[in-house]
């Protein structure tokens, strides 16, 4: 065995953390030194470099590109165990975990790291139509739809379908969309023109439906104009203040208007994972916990809620109001990440005896890709628009993926797919035959 | 649209080559010049380079490394058509195939090149135990079941578990078996031990079981045992002689004894498609089309099996007799690409009124490569081993690699796994959601 004494174990507190994304890994790291023992708990084996996951979905990269697995990121962190587990339940009380498998784990510290799954306004049965792109399968099945689209065309006879196959709708403008809208049509027009014998593959359409005013409506109005044009130059039809009323095999309809299409996309809404509500604290209209200033949820201070799955409230401090307060700090890989630190912090200053503090998000900016050598960036003060933001998106994502081992794996890909307008992932998956019925669990 | 002009292709005959391996995109790219309509139909869209498939199931290569999509390798091939289609029968009467999808082709000339999968003597319930490794879903989940184990082991409280868990069977061990074997030892020992907390990989059991006497029997015995050496050097424990009883989620059967593992991977026998026997074309003992000296089944001049689907009889001229001879050509990938090339030759003949002539397999030699730094090649009177084969085996397949775009990326995949003894696609994947309704044909 090489792992540590267990009596030694017995002694220290025991952090669990729920969710193995930004908000998870930052607070494992930052309890290297804590005199603590660090159990990491993820429904998958792989930390997900969420940024590039559209480009996965495009098959520009392949997925080991992005990930890495979670118990190899943390192999040197000797306080830390990383187990592949699904928490169904989280008892409060009797401060215990419940995973599909049927374990169990206790903790002195939890921190809730579990992210957001897609909301789709009331109408989950939208799904099966218009998968959304959180996870790495998600990734692939966008890919599988995207590639599949221009096989079934291409041996389609009837115009009219083959129209419908080669219209590709995106519902959603916040960045996912964006992404994913801006990358597609370069693909068609270029990547794939000369494998197709029958059908032109640039006369592809890809449609991008917003509800609000304007696209990517986080950022500042003169950077979602440029944003908008940006993506018509691309070739995205761009279609903002437009409500999807069903989304279904004949297509997406937007009040009485039906747009055919077999292939929708969706990046509109966000829910947090069902555990909020479950555990009995209040949550948001989108499922998000509410959590105190310190991160911890009301009566429970040993208990945190980061990232996509907390909402920090502006201004109700004792964290016991409703859901409807704006929240102050954005769903960004970088505010979940400093979430992270903090709760790490907190049950470090606990440890110690001394006091907690709140919660303060550090705006460092953010940043959009649009497509090839476009993005738009936001400083507060200072913006970018265009190549010179394309570039330092570049630059960030080159540097963020350090961590990993497969940048210069990824900086091949990328080259390749620059010069070659071709994504280099072009896999379209098989049926999956039945599993072996002892390692179901995945 | 992109197409060639359909009234000068009526007039031209319609060959279509069913499968795009080895075989049949030999056969495609050897009619390029041939003054007729190519049609390639494929249940995937890619192109698997199959002798790294073993690579991809234990998580060194990605899949995107070893594959490319069929379309593309045929894109500058102006006669040749690439369809997706899953083909489910053949009228050699009306000359016609069916797709599962519904659609029908015609044809003037077929080639049937549909490969093999494997065959569990008759106990087609094993395969949930016990995948096999011809496609690269069938890599995927290998991958994924190698990995899970260990997931599994580092959570589990019972020894016996995890030693089960622990232990990893291969069944048979042609080159697929031997080269899964003497890859995963590696991987377990070395790769994966610092990134576990509870339990040591190191003590991970691979066991290798064949029926016959002694392992890749195809080759010289001296090569023969000096595999079984390398293999047990590599910490492989090899089982000869012995046959397997039966497959369960207790592990593997042979004789009374039970091996319990969670873990079992299949690599015995063969079967050929059912489209063989569905054509009413006489067929051997493994499903395989026995066919006539120059390739085409008897009474259908028009209609060639090459590949693993196709036996050549040694003797029988005719090729009416029953199954019972000896394959004069091997289930080598060289032995695939000179049937095909052979076929598309055939075809062209006819065309010009030139009489038909029969294949000659030309045997160049076969290697098989058994782990780190260890190979065996035969060349008849010439033969190599341990590293020089190696080496050997590294420049063959990375020269094979070079009509592939991947083979720098599978360069670094490679010196990173050597350097490391890790895997660097270390994936799981998760469930997959429902399918679009509409897009279930892959």
């Amino acid at each position: 065995m090489s792992s540590s004494d267990p009596k030694k174990n017995m002694l220290r507190p025991r952090v669990v953390i729920v969710g193995a994304g930004f908000g998870g890994m930052q607070a494992a790291r930052a309890l290297r030194h804590a005199p603590v023992d660090v159990t990491v708990l993820d429904r998958t084996n792989h930390y997900l470099f969420q940024p590039l996951l559209y480009q996965a979905a495009a098959g520009v990269l392949s997925p080991a590109d992005i990930t890495q697995p979670t118990r190899f990121l943390l192999r040197k962190q000797r306080n830390a165990t990383v187990l592949l587990s699904e928490i169904m339940s989280i008892d409060l009380e009797r401060k215990q975990l419940a995973a599909s498998d049927g374990s169990a784990y206790g903790y002195d510290y939890l921190i809730v790291a579990t992210g957001a799954r897609h909301s789709y306004f009331g109408h989950p049965e939208w799904e099966a139509f218009a998968p959304g792109l959180k996870t790495l399968e998600d990734a692939r099945e966008i890919r599988h739809r995207f590639l599949l689209a221009f096989e079934h065309a291409e041996k389609s006879e009837d115009p009219a379908e083959r129209a419908a196959l080669l219209t590709f709708v995106i519902v959603g403008a916040g960045p996912t969309g964006v992404e994913l809208a801006g990358i597609l049509p370069t693909i068609a027009r270029r990547g794939l023109r000369r494998d197709f014998r029958r059908i032109d593959t640039a006369t592809a359409r890809v449609i991008l439906l917003e509800g609000g005013a304007r696209v990517l409506p986080t950022f500042p109005e003169r950077l979602s104009t440029r944003a908008h044009r940006d993506l018509e130059e691309l070739g995205v039809e761009v279609q903002t203040n437009t409500l999807v009323t069903r989304v279904g095999s004949e297509g997406v309809d937007v009040g009485d208007h039906n747009i055919p299409s077999r292939t929708v996309f969706w990046a509109a809404g966000n829910a947090a994972s069902p555990l909020m509500a479950q555990m009995g604290t209040p949550v948001d209209r989108a499922g998000r916990a509410v959590v105190r200033p310190d991160l911890s949820i009301s009566n429970h201070p040993e208990v945190f809620v980061i990232g996509d799955a907390a909402t920090v409230p502006l201004t109700d401090i004792s964290g016991d109001g409703g859901g409807e307060n704006r929240p102050a700090v954005p769903g960004l890989a970088a505010a979940a990440m400093q979430m992270g630190a903090h709760a790490a912090q907190m049950i470090s200053r606990s440890l110690n005896g001394q006091p907690r503090s709140p919660f303060r998000y550090r705006d460092r900016g953010s940043l959009a890709v649009i497509g090839r050598n476009r993005a738009i960036a936001d400083f507060g003060r200072v913006s970018l628009t265009g190549f010179v933001a394309f570039l330092l998106w570049l630059f960030i994502h080159l540097l963020f993926l350090a961590s990993f081992r497969n940048r210069v794996s990824v900086l091949l890909e990328w080259t390749y797919a620059y010069v070659t307008y071709r994504p280099g992932a072009r896999l379209i998956a098989e049926d999956r035959r039945p599993r072996h019925p002892n390692l179901d669990g995945d």
